[in-house]
């Protein structure tokens, strides 16, 4: 690791460490002490101008957030974090206390999640971009994509659309007079929630569900699960979860809770049986049933049990969107 | 790991793993098996127009040297490479056949160094960018940078400024004539040779060396184990290892060699005693003896063990550039 050596060293200053980091930032590499378990590991980058822009919060929200987004690949995965390394791409015109601020955000969100920054990389480029990898621990089965079954009921955590209307609002194509909507969207968009414990929950029971977080949208996040997974699903389009503060500005219309993205939420998979009220105090976040795995392929979108012909239309119209 | 899904699939088709990868690409994340041993991690990142030109290489040069550099790293902690993740920023403009070109030179390079590329990430941006996250087993002690001794003998592995000079060329801002040596010292830049097996066997020696691999030059990067140590050294300009390459344009002129970067040789330091030829034969690379560690903090440029006023003023002007 390398770049900018002093810049480096002096956003690292401060970092705590847990006992499992041997040597944290400013060697070639950072030692991290063995573990009992299998690793998971997950990349992910925000990109200014892409995935946010600097007006939209406070630098310590955007590294926050660029940190959240990984960890919420963990969470989809039943895993605990255990230490992630940074690499941060600077664009000229940005001063040295945005990036330390920054950096004191994404400091501050792997000590909330009892993870270790143990390296980083600092780099010019024309964009912000925070790349951040994050490695957890497995300590018991995986959550993945590929293990739905015929006939398992397909659940949510949370609630959808919310980040896509806030992502609205920041870009100013939205405008909420109600503050407390308005500020409610936004942090769903500048401030996801991974659902870490919630996914080592999942991953305890038996037989493991499937699950993946939903970064591009509900229909396009189920999708993986279900080509992963060689199967299809049944969603009732009006059972998918909204905000108050969705319903405030979309009614009942689901279009963005269908294909909003950024939410940051759980889509799992799990075997009949189980009830809403009991699974969301199990996993300690609401949970709200919205279809079922079918063995014939694809995605089908119902209202009250019948083809949902105008949301099929639009999810259609809304992937050849996506392919362009 | 999301972004460009399909792309990404198609970029993993094909990758090979061994027998501890759990779960490749396609999910959240991927699933690694626990190892016996302590991991080292680390992240860099080849920037266009920063690290690397387009046009310097083909597709599969540029990923592969994104590769090589994150396992100079590896080497330079004394560790096994074991797997790693990348990041690719795309910008406009690149086929999609280009892009699988590049990757097609990050996997061979992670097969050629028995490591499992377990997964990616793709977005956009404005520049090109390939971020590389390599985590790796340390099977014995760390070669470290806070580990040098007074007395200390500093080696080096190979020859130094080949890196700058290639760089030169591929610029345009040095011409050379002879074929032999242009392809050697171009060679020199865009493939770097990490001095894996060679990090591995430093690392069993008794005690320790302290090492640094040499991307910022190798005044520079000394300078590293220097602060980190608390010590200084004396460096015996002449004794620096050149090419015959090197020699052939910049004959006995050693600035280059001095404080040019992307080398990704070794330095080490080492008790007295060793012999050049022996060290040689057991690293399985040529190495020079190029000076000492001392007490007196700062690095000292010496010529028949006086100080060489020129080179060291060189170096105090070329510091003062960089810290712009």
């Amino acid at each position: 690791m390398r770049g900018e050596f002093e810049l480096i060293d002096r956003l690292c200053r401060g970092l705590g460490a847990s006992r499992r980091t041997i040597l944290g930032p400013g060697d070639d590499c950072a030692i991290v002490a063995r573990s009992r378990w299998p690793s998971v590991i997950t990349v992910d980058s925000m990109v200014e101008g892409r995935h946010f822009k600097i007006g939209w919060g406070a630098p310590e929200q955007i590294g926050a957030r660029a940190m959240l987004v990984n960890l919420s690949d963990i969470a989809a995965m039943g895993a605990r974090p255990s230490h992630c390394v940074v690499n941060l791409a600077v664009r000229r015109g940005l001063s040295t206390r945005f990036i330390e601020r920054l950096y004191d955000g994404l400091k501050r969100t792997a000590r909330d999640a009892s993870m270790d920054l143990v390296g980083g990389n600092v780099t010019g480029a024309d964009n912000l971009a925070i790349t951040v990898t994050v490695v957890g621990e497995l300590r018991g089965p995986a959550l993945r994509r590929d293990q739905a079954r015929v006939n398992d009921e397909i659940f949510v955590t949370g609630t959808f659309g919310d980040a896509a209307l806030g992502w609205r609002i920041l870009e100013g194509t939205l405008t909420v007079a109600n503050h407390r909507s308005r500020s409610w969207l936004v942090s769903r968009c500048l401030q996801p929630s991974p659902r870490i414990s919630a996914g080592q929950v999942l991953a305890r029971l038996k037989p493991t569900p499937a699950a993946i977080d939903v970064s591009d949208g509900l229909a396009q996040d189920l999708g993986h699960i279900l080509e992963r997974s060689k199967l299809g699903a049944e969603v009732e389009v009006d059972s998918i979860p909204l905000s108050p503060a969705y319903r405030s500005i979309a009614g009942d219309d689901r279009a963005l809770a269908l294909t909003g993205g950024e939410d940051y939420e759980l889509i799992f998979t799990i075997r009949p049986g189980f009830d809403e009220a009991a699974l969301s105090k199990r996993l300690g976040v609401s949970v709200g049933r919205i279809g079922r795995i079918v063995a014939r392929r694809g995605l089908r979108i119902l209202r009250e049990g019948k083809p949902a012909r105008r949301a099929q239309a639009r999810l259609r119209g809304w992937d050849q969107l996506r392919d362009h």
